[in-house]
């Protein structure tokens, strides 16, 4: 396991969600473009257990009259974002969004402006923003997540997904989803799976762009959430507030309690990365018929990241899953996908 | 406003949900059968004001080029259930299941047999059940709807509604929905619209029949939720525990913030029966463009029940709007819809 301190960090890092801008839009595909799919579905991946798996996981649970058939209203497929479908290194977006908004609020509440964490968040002096406490990240959080109403902070999160670009790419974060997952949402998609995302992440900043990003609209996005409270503007128009409450921790074992909670029935097949993706691996592997539970592996250090067990190292990274998962997965039959040796192209702009 | 004392009670008797069985399967309609739809969608309703609002609503969001479109993907529909889709006197279904249940509870547990609330509702005797304080029916709540497994919660349920039935219509519970807002339901799914239960009632109770009764899958059933909580069995299964933890009251704000909570878009049509729907419906009435917000007038004392504004009361029984509700709707253009008058027929099996 991590160290507690670590663990509790990242938790609280991904207590209330946020993230990126939009890239090519990856809408649910045309009819006239399944053919092609049925050709190669995933052509990013390269021929391996990883590729086959997941094909052979789609027939068996798409054709009629195998024992392992699922009717289509049954068809639920769970995908963790950060570390799954995208890059979370060196950061997570949502922090970074977090980071960003600070200058605005402060403007706002100008008595903040000497008062720590926002004073050091205002030097942008990485080196003492990296020692910020754990309390001091939470401030953050609930100051630029919490506050105000939903619709002036979705507007917000989408300004700052259409500008600010990740350091090491340059390019807008939206950008940075892993291709060959696309493929899969997309794959299973034609198939006739649902598919969610499952994230540690806020769920309100997540469903400002997973339409546009994933072809997952809002309401299968389950996220860490906070409550919104119900009011009345002067002009007697309803609106609703965020609020600093915490609803769902969508980790770990908040995973599957909240695929209860937001959908109400088992997936078929989950993906993840790290060990808040464990208890969603977990419930889903222990229904009936064929499951699917498959955990990336970040052990591309050129072209993408590699941490974690793919370093041999057990705890050296936010996102990584330990050598325990990595073990229970294998123990299991759960596939791990390695980025490295699986992935014939990491995204879409290379 | 109704006299707190039943307004706190209607909170507590759907704090968390219960309902019923298997009726004929309600199923998304196919293709085939929509052109019969589309002679008449709601063959049951009275031509008049209400079935034309709803018809010119459906025709204004759907129709490319009219400014009013809305495109498929932003169409959702939110109707609340107790008294808008079937009937809600003179008890809600799930406290029926609750009183229903005490016996199976006090079996496994002997040292309650005693021990009011068990003790009354174990006599059997109605009146003294009626005169149950807010705290007995809270008892009796917790000790029918959490404690035990999801799975074994769900198979309860479904064995009760396929075998409990209603005092005056002998009938299942499942069977006195309400065939002309069946007929709204299939008509808006026909046309592209995503349709939710937005419930007073228990989310999870409600889920078990919702697909088969209404064509409405799990995850499309907002409700008043508890938490759970993720263990493991002996032989390392995991499951979820129904705890006693209110996440959601979905009533009144409850319903707004639950729609943000668990959809994520604003509904472009609501329709409700009591006060707790309101802020559904302001909410929904509030966004741009075409809007539809309805509501059901319980006035047919023969066919159904009278109540509420239908009898010049302002607060007669459980689930009426009042008159202050029935004004608002009245200045904001929201339709109401009179049972007695709008409704051919109520019920499928008359």
């Amino acid at each position: 396991m991590k160290p507690q301190s670590s663990i509790s960090r990242r938790f609280l890092l991904s207590t209330m969600a946020v993230l990126p801008a939009l890239s090519a839009p990856l809408l649910p595909i045309p009819a006239a473009a399944q053919t092609a799919t049925m050709a190669d579905p995933l052509p990013s991946w390269n021929d391996g257990a990883a590729k086959q798996t997941i094909i052979e996981f789609v027939q068996a649970t798409t054709t009629q009259g195998r024992p392992t058939f699922v009717p289509p209203e049954r068809r639920i497929a769970t995908f963790d974002q950060d570390g799954t479908l995208w890059v979370e290194h060196p950061m997570y977006s949502q922090v970074v969004y977090c980071l960003d908004r600070v200058p605005a609020v402060v403007a706002k509440k100008p008595e903040l402006k000497n008062v720590e964490p926002f004073k050091t968040v205002l030097s942008g002096n990485r080196e003492a923003m990296a020692k910020l406490s754990m309390q001091d990240l939470e401030k953050i959080l609930f100051a630029t997540l919490t506050g105000m109403p939903v619709e002036e902070f979705n507007a917000e999160v989408k300004k700052w997904t259409e500008s600010a670009k990740d350091p090491r790419w340059k390019r807008p974060y939206t950008e940075l989803t892993y291709l060959p997952m696309q493929e899969v949402l997309r794959y299973m998609r034609a198939n006739g799976y649902k598919t969610y995302i499952v994230t540690g992440g806020g769920q309100d900043f997540v469903r400002v762009y997973a339409e546009q990003v994933y072809g997952i609209p809002p309401e299968q996005v389950v996220g860490t959430a906070g409550g919104t409270k119900y009011g009345y503007a002067k002009d007697g128009k309803p609106f609703l507030t965020k609020e600093p409450k915490l609803l769902l921790n969508d980790n770990n074992a908040g995973k599957a309690e909240g695929i209860h909670l937001m959908i109400g029935r088992r997936p078929y097949a989950a993906f993840g990365n790290s060990p808040g993706d464990r208890q969603m691996l977990e419930y889903t592997w222990a229904g009936d018929g064929a499951r699917l539970a498959m955990l990336v592996l970040h052990d591309d250090g050129k072209r993408e990241y590699a941490y974690g067990p793919a370093q041999g190292l057990p705890n050296t990274k936010v996102g990584a899953f330990t050598p325990s998962l990595y073990d229970e997965a294998k123990k299991k039959g759960w596939t791990v996908i390695s980025m490295k040796n699986d992935w014939r192209r990491i995204f879409a702009f290379e």
